[in-house]
């Protein structure tokens, strides 16, 4: 099937969906992204990630060419154009089309490119019960990883290593402690405490991230959110990765090395469930 | 004029210049570049470019499309159709379009696009006789420099702190060293000695500074290549960059602080008229 896709306000057939050359997306990375999961043909926490992308927006000084209400008009037309009942959306805005100049253009019109992914058994993920294996790799992005640019090269290559060394994604290491996963934030779990990095410029402020330790410290969780070592790590009793696709997945194994008992943990666990279950039904 | 730009193949009217929005240059930054300049019509230093693009592309195991015969052949139509005497050719490469994965495709096939930009008086630029004014800014790139790829948001966001500062470029710093500038390499003079950092993963391998270095060692000017901090930078006798389109340019300021006699400098200017006279010589 042909899917249908958004393009500067209209829906096209994908093979048709263009954007010129002299887009600054294209020439210099200068756009923003996010992404949204789709379970029962409905948005997962759409409001935190529209929240998200203006944010990016702003930080960049980038227009934000649509309201919140057409966005979410947008992707609920891309939803029942295309069937979906599991999957993704994707959303781009970049600063437009313009003259190659690094300087940004004065009068440029923001592009903005939506399409989905669907992805049947999204939630049924069977990697929730056999666990990822993640690698350690430098973290060599750039400093502002918290506003969620399309400068994604270095978790590709990321990605890529994961693959070449057998497992399923990298976690990022700076001075010792890790940031985050190639498209994910990162957790040990130690005892009845959650440990997570902090926010800051050095990993994305995750919409999945936000609402788990929500879920968390209600469940009566403890929360430390600060920097730990890959030494940690492998000594934490569960580790897990959030992301809005991913939702709660756990690590069983860092570097070869198993952690804990080197298969998915009940409190990943227990948090997989409340997350789905809790997202579920405030769905849109 | 309506440009005649190069797509795949193609020579089509800048405005049909398009490419899908599932390319991977478009979504991950997954994608390289080269500048080359054109001055008489000739093509500055045409080998140059074609071997550091292809060290890029074999940096990230991306295939290149071309041969080197073919992109010459390309370059030099679109110089024509286009009537360039000076200006500039803007070449790039992606991995290609295939539907969003961190992972690489496996049979995506490379997008290349070239367009011109006629520059009338790009060798006779005021700024070689005023100098450049430049800022200091903390470099936030990521970690891979010496690949030219499109990852280009943070020198853009640099041009335009430098802009908001009433300065022309920025100067980027790590560890109190001058890295580079935002599309350009970073140079001060003392004496008889010129310094500029020397080739790693922090910087670009500038064509333009090889051929600027050889030719000052040709000339029995002293080359240091190491890092220099900012304090020498603002107590250097003069300061330049090179790049392919700039040439070599004197720096006279850096933030606000006049360089040397705050103009541009005996050495800066011999290397400029000994760079562009051999360059138009070896032009093809």
């Amino acid at each position: 099937m042909t899917r249908i896709v958004y393009v500067n306000g209209d829906y096209l057939p994908e093979t048709e969906a263009k954007v010129s050359i002299f887009d600054r997306g294209f020439l210099f990375a200068d756009g923003v992204y996010e992404v949204t999961s789709i379970l029962g043909g409905k948005l997962i926490d759409f409001a935190g990630h529209a929240k998200r992308l203006q944010r990016s927006l702003d930080e960049l000084a980038m227009a934000n060419p649509v309201t919140e209400d057409e966005l979410l008009a947008i992707h609920r037309e891309l939803v029942r154009l295309n069937e979906i009942d599991e999957g993704l959306i994707y959303l781009q805005i970049t600063r437009g089309a313009a003259d190659r100049d690094f300087a940004y253009p004065k009068d440029a019109t923001p592009t903005i490119v939506l399409f989905t992914q669907s992805k049947p058994g999204l939630a049924e993920n069977p990697l929730a019960r056999t666990g990822m294996k993640v690698i350690s790799i430098e973290d060599q992005r750039w400093g502002r990883r918290d506003i969620k640019t399309v400068q994604l090269l270095y978790p590709s290559m990321g990605k890529m290593m994961a693959k070449a060394a057998g497992a399923d994604d990298a976690w990022m290491v700076e001075d010792g402690h890790v940031t985050e996963g190639t498209s994910n934030n990162a957790y040990i779990v130690k005892g009845n405490t959650i440990v997570t990095r902090h926010l800051g410029n050095e990993i994305l402020h995750g919409i999945t991230r936000a609402a788990v330790l929500r879920f968390a410290r209600e469940a009566q969780m403890v929360v430390e959110e600060r920097p730990f070592s890959v030494a940690e790590a492998k000594a934490a009793d569960e580790a897990f990765i959030t992301s809005a696709s991913a939702f709660v997945m756990p690590v069983v194994e860092m570097d070869g090395q198993p952690i804990g008992a080197g298969k998915p943990g009940n409190v990943t666990a227990r948090l997989r469930e409340i997350y789905l279950d809790e997202m579920r039904k405030a769905a849109v």
